[in-house]
């Protein structure tokens, strides 16, 4: 566990919420679509970045809720024997992440009435543990006065690959004495190089992680005045989850539910009303998106070669700054710079660090090649 | 067997020899120190090189001899069921070619009296059978005059890869009635790029193959003036080669002998002297050195990736040029153009063609790391 001795312990009122959605294609063979991103160690570390989320949350939240599709439930109690059955909340079908956010924030409030959630995607890496159990402290405390809280991540670079939360002024009566909330003025999409050097420029932009803190029944209230179909649905479905008409409900219900974000359902129009602060935080923090950005947060071994996974050796000539994962026989690299080599057992990838993002077409162009070999047969 | 309804039989008073030596440590790991390349089915054609060789030689010779080193001839004779254990001459350590090449010639004459001999090594293809049928008879009626004569392969481009045979003027009253035989002026080393174009401009180059056919009693004449210490090692071990003292001649004598390629004891200073004649040939001939030649080689694809050796599928995705071999599970390559992938069961290979002269290094790298592993441990 990742509490310090000094921890105070869990805040009161404070329930977890970790939506563990989302394959990674992007780091295919590693993760698929029965084996996703976030039941993954991809660093190496002896636990996967569900458990890594959860650890991070326990010293922090009375309650922890992971709401993930139907067919990992199992895989999840398995890497997390402390949650009890009624902690995981199975989606039947993916329906974007405000449904799965509004679920939980429907069923933590019947069970226990209004209390304070905090939303935590299942695959980040955050390094710097104070300063995220400092900002959730913080959160959780503004987030009590009604506003939706987001945690705004310090940007180390002007990165192209995030969204950007704009702030303005620090929140005065309703922030934590001596606190770094601030008012958020807008959410903004990825940017361009260009502007997102202007945006690191002012000093006051974050990066967007996609973490929310707010009282159930201000999420709730909100989505009823903005998502009212979708607001209704879930506080039927919730009414019902806890119930022996839970599966029936949820069979009749949940395909009709809006498709949509948190981020466009609440945390942009909200936003543009006055309704959302940022607290700043400086967590050292990654979203392991892929091949590339893997290998920046793995060690780099002494021979220019980063590995993982490997107990046969590996050797680089004139390919420095690659990456070699999994395999179970040595692995020579000769005159690819950045090369990536991954082993995910039932198949081989081989890129370059600079081809990373092209690796979300690789298991279609696969299935598509077994298809054409089999129609020809 | 490669032999055509019209082949008119064994050439009378010919014997093939074939030096089966050399890892060809630039297609590790297909090929190794135990498993070199002469072994090994490279084209995926159902035969090995060396049994491609003996096949190509059965049409013409009334016998072969396969040189090649002492841990080699348990493999080789059962690749060459038809060959019996007098027909394979094992080195006890590598020689060099002039070495092999001598000790075979004396072991034949011996045997047999003068004869005939053609030395062709054991790795190489030749597509144009036919060509190379009548080059070879032609060749034989040559050397019965007295010349060491060379099967020169008419070059299909500028290559820099290749020694070069540089041809006079054609050969009077010894050549064959309407033979293409003409003398060699002498033999070059392998050129550059603009020497390699102005040899092709004169039409008076052809390839060095290294195939030679001469007399057993010239070339014995030859190495008696040229090499004399080697050419009386030579005629020892032979004299002794099929009677009980083989062993402790052999002993004895084969780590005295000089290392030399027959190029520098014989063909380059007889070529000096007008003995040497050069049959040139369109054989459609290669030398599978290393990875680029062999993806030449190959059928390609109609994905734009040439494999062998593989049954499960192989995906390019802006890697067009690549060559996949063996391996047991699906590869998909991503942004690397000429990419080469060899799996050869111990170790995997990851480079590209224009890199496949390096792979000559990739065996001692590997044991390079291997070894400093083992002393950190």
């Amino acid at each position: 566990m990742s509490a310090t001795p000094t921890s105070p312990g869990p805040i009161h009122g404070f329930a977890a919420v970790v939506p563990a959605g989302g394959v990674g294609s992007r780091l295919w063979p590693l993760s698929r679509p029965d084996r996703p991103k976030f039941l993954l160690d991809l660093l190496g570390e002896g636990r996967t970045l569900l458990q890594a989320t959860l650890d991070r949350l326990e010293p922090l939240a009375e309650e922890s809720l992971v709401v993930t599709g139907a067919r990992h439930v199992a895989a999840v109690a398995a890497q997390l024997p402390n949650l009890g059955p009624s902690s995981i909340v199975a989606e039947p079908s993916p329906r974007d992440s405000m449904a799965a956010i509004a679920l939980a924030a429907a069923i933590l409030e019947n069970r226990h009435g209004p209390l304070v959630m905090g939303s935590f995607a299942a695959d980040q890496v955050v390094r710097h543990q104070d300063a995220f159990e400092a900002a959730v402290r913080e959160a959780v405390e503004v987030a009590r006065a009604g506003h939706v809280v987001t945690i705004g991540i310090s940007p180390t670079g002007p990165s192209e690959a995030f969204g950007y939360i704009e702030s303005g002024d620090a929140l005065g009566g309703t922030g934590v004495e001596g606190g770094a909330a601030r008012a958020v003025i807008a959410f903004t999409e990825k940017p361009d190089a260009e502007t997102a050097a202007g945006f690191l420029a002012t000093r006051r932009y974050y990066w967007n992680a996609g973490m929310f803190v707010v009282r159930t029944d201000v999420l709730l209230g909100h989505l009823d005045r903005l998502q009212p179909t979708l607001a209704t649905g879930v506080r039927q479905i919730a009414a019902a989850w806890d119930g022996l008409q839970r599966d029936d409900v949820l069979a009749e219900l949940w395909p009709t539910l809006t498709r949509i974000a948190i981020d466009h359902a609440i945390a942009e129009p909200v936003a543009l009303e006055g309704g959302v602060a940022v607290v700043p935080a400086d967590l050292d923090w990654y979203d392991v998106g892929d091949f590339d950005s893997l290998a920046a947060l793995l060690p780099s071994g002494a021979n220019g070669v980063t590995t993982l996974d490997r107990r046969e050796p590996t050797v680089v000539y004139r390919a420095d700054g690659s990456l070699v994962i999994g395999g179970d026989k040595p692995i020579v690299i000769i005159g690819i710079p950045d090369a990536v080599v991954v082993d995910g057992g039932e198949a081989l990838l081989i890129t370059t660090r600079g081809s990373a993002q092209d690796v979300k077409h690789a298991a279609a162009l696969l299935e598509e090649t077994v298809a054409e070999s089999a129609a020809r047969q």
